[in-house]
């Protein structure tokens, strides 16, 4: 056995509370060199009363990679406290005992010393890590809005151009505001979504508004707050939450903060809510220049319109925390996306935290990273992040066929081993964004590749969210072709990806409990490299789902209950799956 | 190379900031399959233009233990944000790329590729773990003030018994006190230590006082509030600080609050501030009896009179953290030390990091935590924990004979290795304690062992504590019997060892540089069982150390600088160190 991959992390997502009673305990091994494992556990201070190091439970593997098997049990424990230590039993016959203390041969003396045993010290519910439930049965859709309608042309700025008539440049503007996504409510309601996730909307300066000159008021190209309000009790109406970006790793160049310091330099009551070098800090002055790699103030990137905001000064964060209630209290929004979340400290995101969800402890706070987050996810920050490790490897396998369906399943499985349960349940899972190319675009304009990529993302632990206008068929490369205005005339519409989105999105909320909390089991692993299997399962049902990337047909065979598929032929044996063809069936 | 066994975790004490613009970096690799570890990093939005894949910094191992390597690099990131990646090779030639999306072969197309590599998004300081200083500097003593000694016979509890007349029994009072206290400060001062811990002042009806009834009174047994502030003054007039322990886990049955529990039930203001499972809570009712498994209402352990607190009570919490910072506001003490401090939860411990600390930014927390406590350690919690698990190891090999030399190199490099290094540098490390038999007793009552193991101690990571009475040849078993009466007569202590650990303690704060930012680097490994070398060193100099508990001699040759020895003897070639000798040399 290899005893220096065996890993386990005490109190982490290797040890967590997952409901109120019942904990879940991992353990990482070598791949394939591992063929038992047992939990050895008891009360901590009943060990040499009860002698329960005499009895173990065996885990299960719950994901296999092409490096690891990853364990798991669920735990209890009478008294809410628990010792436990793994009896790991190799494929070589070897057998050791994992606690605290390191590996050790196993041996009476060894399995009745209390010090050697891993501890969960108490069940701590208010610890515990805990997802809302409405983000588990919610179908996000993602809306650009200077591109996605424009319902009032009174509000569009000096040389707005007009609508769709042409491909977007870096600093136009189109006109699209909140009443055109008012006006189209019921058009996201017919296609099945219940959660809108908005791109900045606060005053700024920007078509994309990322450098906000406002937080506490709503861009007047986009509307006003009352007309904010509405959408918000429209969408609610309509069983649609709605999801906010917030953008507190900088403000922008143009916000009466910073211009305050531009002005008044040293002398600015706000010298400190930013992190300056020296001065002045004035555009086109002291090195301050578009592309420039030293600034005398931090930004975001290199960028000299985004200036970094000081999220150590108490003053920045309680006008940062002030923004973030406010929006909740006055205008019931039901989550905050966190932008360049990553680049913000942890100690202001537990503020956020406490504060946001002491209003609503159903508040759901997703973070752009785009990186490994544990740190982020142990359940005082934020509830998931934009999954972008997901969408690559998804996007690897089926668009780019850069990776092997092994590969795949080995990166999908690796992603949900580094959170916890509850958090895989509530990942925001993207295939694009206002910040990568279009799925189509990257499928090389090929429907079929984006359809089945999309069936496959439905299917997966997380909550599924569609790039507005994904659904009729649009594409575009990286930003900002990838912005461009929404389709609204039917007749340049995809009518049949319309259809097809429709029937996915009503698939995925139909098979919410399933899709929510079933297992994932990766059945063709080391099979075909072209070709993915899986089953989703928990005890009141199980899906199963059958994609094909290759030129080769697959069979599947027997009788089989079809909700969605493609690319499939009926034949004696069953059916057969050709070039990307796939059956979703249950 | 054993790919299965590569192990970082971003933002732990595997990649975490140690000063303000220095970050470490570890990599754990299976022990001697790795011959070099280069670190490719650079500022992530510039990874395409400055190509910094380029170049790579070498890796040094700080840490080898029976299963691992530990490798370390200090980094410095010129715009305060990195991305990173471990370029492996290993002793068979396998050359891997090891980053955020797992372990890669070496390629161009895997180096370029901005996603590949962990991050460190920024440099927080507000995130970055902070450790006083002063306790770097701190020799630890800890008193059990009930048989420290009884300065004022006015304060005897009914039924005291005359000073060190007997062995303590669970239930006797022998009228230790804080004039007891106060009156010999002076013979601490002659010790050279300059850190007092108390074991609990306030209220309480046992002589532990554990079982706390009035946090906001100092036991009458033991003084007033006056006398404890004199001797706060006193012990800060002569350089030494001031521990106090906070029992906040749970309180003592004869609490008010809990009183009120009792005689009210369902209707006490109180019910909320425990975890009741039912009514009545009265000891002697509804099972509550000494001793039994479960209780109407959880407790400490099995312990009717400590019933537990609910931390998780917002009223709670105000309660405790109004107490923690009355005594350091009111009294100006420097550290608090957390009894149980793991069975609590971490959203009460931050809380209690937040206030204390904005008090007094050099304010030590120290948790009473016996197992490995990353999740406490991430520098918004505690600054250290009592290291029961260095403790282990150490006795292990020096009292207990029962592991080799190099097993406990092995086990002390693992502990190091589970905390950042500002951790380490004032983690608390004591051999005994009032819940251990006294180290002494451990080693059989033989003195050499004793002292050599306390050299030992005084020469590792860590701020060491000495326990009341161990300088004066003070021996005893387990609860009760390490609680003995102090020994004040001169006849009756041991003034070999009382000098012995003058000259130990001396040693250590005057070589504390050295000791509390040195490297470790034990030399012996795999070589002999019972003996062990090793080399603290910075760049200002260097301590080397020889231990010998085995009845072979060994030589050390050279002339040394002796700083303390034992059980020596001058050769012509250097030095012979006999059975349960030593050298600490410079």
């Amino acid at each position: 056995m290899e005893r220096a991959a065996l890993l386990h992390r005490p109190d982490s997502e290797y040890a967590y509370l997952f409901e109120k009673e019942v904990m879940h305990v991992r353990l990482r091994t070598k791949k394939d060199d591992v063929k038992e494992v047992k939990v050895i556990k008891g009360d901590p201070y009943l060990i040499h009363e009860d002698k329960w190091y005499e009895e173990s439970e065996a885990m299960v593997i719950v994901a296999s990679t092409e490096d690891y098997d990853y364990w798991q049990l669920a735990v209890t424990a009478e008294f809410r406290r628990i010792q436990y230590a793994f009896h790991v039993i190799g494929v070589d016959g070897e057998e050791v005992f994992y606690g605290d203390r390191g590996i050790f041969e196993m041996s009476n003396e060894t399995i009745e010393k209390a010090e050697n045993y891993f501890r969960m010290p108490f069940f701590q519910e208010i610890d515990r890590f805990k997802s809302p439930e409405w983000v588990k049965e919610t179908v996000w859709y993602q809306i650009f809005p200077e591109r996605f309608a424009n319902g009032d042309k009174s509000n569009d700025p000096e040389g707005t151009l007009p609508w769709g008539s042409q491909l977007p440049g870096r600093e136009d503007f189109f006109g699209g505001d909140l009443q055109g996504v008012i006006d189209h409510l019921d058009y996201l309601v017919d296609l099945g979504i219940n959660g809108l996730y908005f791109c900045p909307i606060f005053k700024a300066s920007s078509n994309h508004k990322y450098d906000t000159i406002d937080y506490f008021d709503v861009d007047p190209d986009f509307g006003d707050k009352a007309l904010f309000k509405k959408l918000v009790e429209e969408a609610h109406k309509r069983g649609i939450k709605v999801m906010l970006d917030a953008v507190f790793n900088h403000m922008g160049y143009y916000s009466p903060q910073f211009q305050d310091v531009v002005k008044n330099e040293e002398k600015s009551k706000y010298k400190d809510w930013f992190h300056i070098h020296s001065f002045p800090v004035e555009l086109g002055k002291n090195g301050n220049e578009e592309g420039a790699k030293t600034l005398s103030y931090d930004t975001f990137a290199f960028t000299p319109m985004m200036p970094k905001l000081n999220t150590a000064n108490k003053e920045v964060q309680d006008y940062l925390l002030d923004i973030a209630t406010y929006w909740i209290k006055e205008f019931n929004i039901d989550a905050w996306r966190l932008d360049v979340a990553n680049e913000v400290d942890h100690h202001f995101w537990k503020r956020f935290y406490e504060e946001t969800t002491a209003l609503d402890e159903d508040f759901y706070i997703l973070g752009e990273i785009w990186h490994s987050s544990q740190s982020w996810l142990n359940g005082d920050e934020f509830h998931a992040v934009m999954n972008y490790a997901f969408t690559e490897t998804v996007t690897n396998f089926f668009v780019k066929e850069a990776i092997s369906s092994t590969k795949m399943a080995s990166g999908l499985y690796e992603q949900l081993m580094l959170y916890r349960d509850q958090t895989n349940q509530v990942m925001f899972n993207c295939l694009d964004s206002h910040d990568t190319a279009r799925l189509l675009h990257m499928a090389g304009e090929n429907k079929d590749v984006a359809k089945m990529t999309l069936a496959f993302t439905f299917m997966q632990h997380g909550s599924p969210c569609i790039y507005y206008g994904t659904e009729i068929g649009m594409t575009g490369a990286n930003d900002p072709d990838c912005r461009r205005c929404m389709v609204w005339e039917k007749e340049n519409q995809d009518l049949d990806f319309l259809e097809f989105t429709k029937q996915l999105v009503a698939l995925r909320r139909a098979e919410q409990p399933i899709l929510s909390y079933g297992t994932l089991t990766f059945e063709t692993l080391n099979n075909e490299d072209s070709y993915v299997e899986f089953t989703r399962e928990t005890t009141d049902g199980s899906l199963k789902g059958y994609f094909n990337k290759g030129t080769k047909n697959q069979v599947v065979s027997g009788d089989t209950n079809i909700l969605l598929s493609q690319n499939i032929e009926k034949t004696e044996a069953g059916y057969l799956i050709k070039e990307n063809g796939f059956i979703i069936s249950k």
